[in-house]
C-alpha cells in the first residue's frame, strides 16, 4: 500500500492519495474520503446496482464484526471473502470491529478477548477466532482487535488497561497475520486506545506506531455521537489532535463515527483522513429520523411534512442526483406517508449523493488551498430545522 | 382501445393482444397478461428502475382508491397524473377501488357510495368524488364504482341491491365520463357483480355489457384467497365461467386477486384476460410470510431455513434473473437472518420475474395449442414446502 501526500494545508490537515492496495492495485483512493458503510456487506436501502447511480463514490465499503462475527463460517465455507459474497467485487473492503451506528455496551471487554454484539447476543472474539473471522472475510484492510471500552469517566488504571490490552492484542495479530496465506493481500489498522487520557493515548500511539501497520484508526471514545447529548468530535478535538500529530505522516488515519458535517472539517484539520457513510444511511434507515434528509451541509428538512404533499419542486433544487432528476417532494412525502420503503431508498441515495459531493468539495479546497472559505460557508449554513408543530 | 383474439382454445379460453390505449397507443399488450400491483403508484420494494430489471414486464400498472382516495386532491394539484408523479410514465395505469392485497372490512357499502379504506381509516366515496379521483389520477382504464361487499352468505336481497346499485353508479360514471376533458382518453371497466348468485351474476352482466365499457372487471368475491382458508378461484370458477359466457368476445376480462399459478390456468380457462402481480408482491413484503419465494408455479422455498446458510448457489438453477445472476441463497438467507430490506429487494425480483415468465409460457402455450400439457406440467409441480420444524 502506498500513501502519498498530495498538499498539507498545515501541520495536520491534509490531502493524499493511496494507490497500490488490497484487490484493486491499479486503482487509486483520494483522501480525506468516505467509506461506504455496509451492514454485513449491504448498505441499508441499496442493492449493489443502485450504488452505480451515485457519483463520487469511492470503491471502499466498510463492514464490522457485529454483522459477521456470528455467520464467519458460512463465509469461511465459501472461500472467497465477502466482497465477491455480497456481489461487490468492484470494491475494496475494511473491517471495523463495532457497527457505528448501534450502541455498543459497555462493561464487557477482557482480558483475553473483546464482546461484540451481533444480533443473537454477545460474542466473545478473542485473538484466534479474530483471526478467523478475517481470513473468512478477507477484507482488504482490518482494524485489528482492541479494547475501546474507554469513557470520559473511566479511571487512568482501566484507560492504561486498554492500551496494555490492545498493544498485545496486535502483536498477536500481527504474529497470525504473516503466517496466513488468506491474508496476504490484506492490510492491518493499528487501534490508538487510550479515552480521554492524553498520556495514554500518546503511548498508544507511539507502540503502534513503532509496529508495521499500515494504517491509524482511532478508537476509544465510546459511541461518540452516537446518542444526542453525547460528546461530539469537537469536544475531543484537541485530544485526537495531538495524538495524530505524534503519527507518521506516510499513513492513512482512519476514525469511523456518525459524522455531521461540521464533524468532518473538525476531523480534516485535525489529521484524519478517512470517514464512512454512516451519518447519511443512519438518517435514511433509522426510523425515528427516517424524515429528515440532509442535502450537503447542515440543511435538514422533514419531507413528511404535510406543507410538503403538493411540493411539486425536487428535494433540492439544482441537486444532480437520482432522487432529484425523477422525483419531487411531493412524491417522497407521499412515499412517506403510506409508509412505503421506496421513500428510504430515494432519501438514501440523495443523502449519500451529498455527503459524498461534500467531500469531492473538501478535496477540491485542500488541492486550490480554499479550505478556510469552505469552512466558512459551512458555518454559515446553519441546520434548518422546520418546525412540524403546526 | 381495440381487442383482437389471436386464438381461441375453446367458448371462453383465449389469447388476444390489446392496441390503440391511453397514452401509448402505439403499442400492443398480450394477453393473458399481468398488471405491475403497484402501492400508490409504487410496486413494494422496487424503485421504478428496478423495473426495468424485469424481463416480460408488460407495461402497464395498477393502482387503487385504497391509496389515492385520501390524497387525490395533491394529484388534482399536480394536474399531470398518477403516472408521471410517479416517474412510470412508460407505464399505462388501471385504477381499481380496493388494494388487492389488504382486506376489506363488511357492511360498509351505502346505497350513494362505497367504502373505501385508507390509512387515515374509513372513506365515503361516492360518484362524484369518485369522479373527481379519476380526473386527478388520470388513469388510462379505470374500473367504475361497485358494491362488491357480497359473501357466499350474502342473502338474495343484498346480492340484488348489490348488481342494482353497481348499475346505477356505471350509469352516473359513463355520463360524467363523457364531460370531463381529463378523462377523454381514459377508458371505463364495467363490473360485473353479484356475489354467489348465478341468477344475479348473469343480469349483472347481461346489463353491464349493454352500456358502452371498454371491458368488464369481475368482482364481488369478497377478498377471495386473501385469507387462508378462504375460498379460491376454483370454488367460484362455475359461477365465474358462466357469467364470462355470455360477455362479448372484443372486450378484455380482468379480475385482481392473489393468484397462484394453478388458479391463474383456472382463471384462464374461465375466460379471464386480465390478472396482476398482488400475489408474487405480497408473499415478499408481507413479513410473515416473506420467507417465502415462489419460482415459477408452485415450487416454495424457505430460504430463512439454516439448511440455506451455506448454499451459494442461486436461488434457482438456471434462472436468468437480477437476483440469481448475482447473489446465492447464502447471501439472501444472511440479508434474512440480518433484517435487511435487500431481501426483500431481491426476491421481489425473482417472485416477478417467475411470475410473468409464468404468463409468458402461458401465452405460447396457447398460441402453440400446448395448454393442456403446460396444465399437466404445472399440477405435477406440487408445492414443495420445506419443514422449518428442526
Amino acid at each position: 500500500m502506498k500513501f502519498v501526500l498530495r498538499c498539507l494545508r498545515n501541520s495536520s490537515c491534509r490531502r493524499a492519495s493511496i494507490s497500490e492496495c488490497g484487490r484493486h492495485g491499479d486503482k487509486t483512493l483520494e483522501t480525506p474520503m468516505c467509506m461506504l458503510y455496509t451492514r454485513g456487506g449491504n448498505a441499508p436501502y441499496l442493492g449493489s446496482d443502485m450504488f452505480k447511480k451515485i457519483q463520487s463514490l469511492p470503491f471502499m465499503a466498510m463492514v464490522s464484526l457485529t454483522h459477521w462475527a456470528e455467520h464467519a463460517d458460512v463465509l469461511a465455507e465459501y472461500q472467497k471473502g465477502v466482497a465477491k459474497f455480497s456481489s461487490m467485487e468492484d470494491f475494496l473492503f475494511y473491517c471495523c470491529t463495532h457497527d457505528t451506528a448501534t450502541e455498543v455496551p459497555q462493561g464487557y471487554n477482557e482480558k483475553s478477548g473483546v464482546a461484540v454484539w451481533s444480533r443473537g447476543g454477545k460474542i466473545k472474539v478473542d485473538v484466534p477466532s479474530f483471526m478467523k473471522i478475517q481470513e473468512a472475510l478477507q477484507p482488504d484492510w482490518y482494524q485489528a482487535l482492541s479494547d475501546g471500552d474507554t469513557s470520559e469517566t473511566s479511571s487512568d488504571k482501566r484507560v492504561q488497561k486498554a492500551v496494555d490490552r490492545t498493544l498485545a492484542f496486535l502483536d498477536e495479530i500481527l504474529a497470525e497475520h504473516r503466517k496466513m496465506e488468506r491474508l496476504k493481500n490484506s492490510e492491518v489498522f493499528g487501534v490508538i486506545e487510550g479515552g480521554y487520557n492524553i498520556e495514554e493515548r500518546l503511548r498508544s500511539a507511539k507502540e503502534t506506531a513503532a509496529r508495521p501497520v499500515s494504517g491509524f484508526t482511532i478508537g476509544g471514545f465510546h459511541n461518540i455521537g452516537l446518542k444526542s447529548g453525547d460528546r461530539t468530535i469537537e469536544d475531543v478535538g484537541e485530544i485526537v489532535k495531538k495524538t495524530i500529530s505524534t503519527l507518521p505522516e506516510d499513513k492513512p488515519r482512519l476514525m469511523s463515527s456518525l459524522w455531521g458535517p461540521d464533524s468532518i472539517l473538525e476531523g480534516i484539520e485535525q489529521g484524519l483522513d478517512i470517514f464512512d457513510t454512516s451519518y447519511p444511511l443512519k438518517m435514511s434507515f433509522n426510523h425515528d429520523k427516517f424524515i429528515e434528509h440532509n442535502s450537503g451541509a447542515g440543511f435538514h428538512i422533514d419531507l413528511n411534512h404535510k406543507r410538503y404533499c403538493e411540493d411539486f419542486g425536487p428535494v433540492l433544487e439544482n441537486c444532480s442526483c437520482y432522487t432529484c432528476q425523477r422525483f419531487s417532494r411531493a412524491y417522497i412525502n407521499h412515499l412517506l406517508n403510506t409508509s412505503e420503503l421506496l421513500a428510504g431508498v430515494l432519501l438514501s441515495l440523495h443523502n449519500l449523493h451529498h455527503y459524498l459531493e461534500y467531500f469531492e468539495s473538501i478535496r477540491c479546497a485542500l488541492s486550490e488551498d480554499t479550505f478556510d472559505e469552505l469552512k466558512t460557508l459551512i458555518k454559515k449554513q446553519k441546520p434548518e430545522t422546520v418546525d412540524t408543530s403546526d
